[in-house]
């Protein structure tokens, strides 16, 4: 599994596409977390972008939170983007906390958040 | 197969993530220039990203390169972003020719290409 990490504007841009079973959410976490070493701009935040899942249960719930953590210790905002309506009713019912963690509707809202001037 | 069509101030931008394989190309097509048809911001580009491909061969070069052909049509200018090293390599040996095809190092660069300002 290849992390796409896209930087726009000192922001880093992850499309998650594959679903993240248990296999890769190892080399998902290090992959993004390598990225953020990488990048010389500090000031930006990371975007999750997850409009390519269908469905997001508790398990990938709490890897998205855990990721989220993680770049938080190394300096860097997370705001997860694109979440599916059923999506979002279905993590609402289920009461999971999404800790760490700021939403918006699509990467363009996100990056509103982040402070990116339009 | 879901196509993640992200919007990043005006332009459109496509993770290019699975491998184009024969039966899921018409989908990807589709769902590319069905955000296009969608889209109310008429004056920005199609960003393909393929950051995350470690091969293309000359069918999916074809098929990015009609890709781009197609959102020409519907008005759109096409950047292609993120090739690797290696994909630069063989696509150059192979002579194969990326029509309608502009490119970029990354993404950031991509955005530069279709006037967003920094």
């Amino acid at each position: 599994m290849r992390v796409a990490v896209l930087r726009i504007r000192g922001h880093l841009l992850v499309p998650v596409q594959a679903d993240l079973a248990d296999d890769v959410v190892e080399q998902f976490q290090t992959g993004v977390l390598e990225a953020i070493a990488r990048e010389r701009d500090r000031t930006g935040g990371l975007i999750l972008d997850i409009s390519a899942l269908e469905i997001v249960d508790t398990y990938v719930a709490r890897v998205l939170a855990d990721t989220a953590a993680m770049a938080a210790l190394m300096g860097r905002q997370t705001v997860l983007c694109g979440m599916r309506p059923e999506v979002a009713a279905t993590l609402a019912q289920m009461g999971y906390p999404l800790r760490n963690l700021r939403t918006a509707l699509d990467v363009d809202d996100g990056l509103d958040l982040l402070g990116l001037p339009r």
